[in-house]
């Protein structure tokens, strides 16, 4: 079995191209570390303290450091002054809407984990609040089909490819 | 607007369990590289030969040789001989099953990089081949809503957490 996506009339043959400016590249030059994801999956799952992105993702001091300085940088993350009852003001950080646009990808990367490295299940589950159903993150297209790989084709969009020389 | 999820109440509070254990973290221990999931994408769009991964993934040869050799002892890609029309038998690299499970994550990249790092609009797109439209990963759960991120929650799975001290 091929898993590979058909490439369109116009992107043949496909040594004539580069993916140089793909929007997968340009994600993964702001996310494409495993602490900066790591640190985005803490912020959906509630943390916003700087110690608790330490100890939660499981990186150094200086590692989330840098982290978050990039992200907030980037327009991930926010800095917020937030007060809990009873408690001081406390600085953290916490999603943007571009940070939060994450969720789908993040959401893929759990349902993998889920199926190939977790025999036992994995220990977290996202639902539905309202009808309480588990959650994934599943190709569709516009008209609502739910393609198999085979059916997916590689097309040119609107910005510009690079020509391999 | 607070884009975190509702914790479902046996993980309240956030303070007593850490995600050590969590699939996020377990796949990206895979696929936790930039090169890494660069050379996965090279692979979807149709690559197979090692000196095509260095040059189209932008990657040095012993990085790309370092993240093949990983990528195929994980078993999300593998060893194969090809020949084509009039040529000689040639080694590369093709996706498994496994690996081909990634696409919806990287799909979510590719939409999101899009989205906020591509005004023009990203070069390259994914189409359903037999009715032509565009296609998305998006959230859905399994009754088949698309929950907001307000409406989601985190809910504890079947694997078991790790509690924190």
């Amino acid at each position: 079995m091929v898993y590979a996506l058909h490439l369109n009339g116009p992107l043949q043959p496909r040594g004539r191209w580069k993916a140089d400016e793909c929007s997968i590249g340009r994600a993964l030059d702001v996310v494409g570390t495993r602490s900066a994801l790591l640190i985005l999956r803490e912020a959906f799952y509630g943390t916003a303290r700087f110690d608790d992105f330490v100890e939660r993702a499981g990186v150094s001091q200086p590692v989330a450091a840098a982290r978050l300085r990039e992200l907030v940088m980037n327009g991930l993350l926010e800095r917020v002054t937030y007060q809990e009852p009873g408690q001081r003001a406390r600085r953290g950080y916490r999603l943007t809407e571009k940070g939060a646009g994450l969720l789908p990808a993040l959401t893929a990367l759990m349902q993998w984990g889920d199926r190939w490295l977790a025999p036992a299940g994995g220990p977290l589950a996202i639902l539905h609040r309202e009808c309480g159903e588990p959650v994934q993150a599943e190709l569709r297209c516009s008209a609502g089909h739910r393609p198999e790989i085979g059916e997916l084709e590689l097309a040119q969009g609107p910005g510009s490819l690079t020509e391999s020389p």
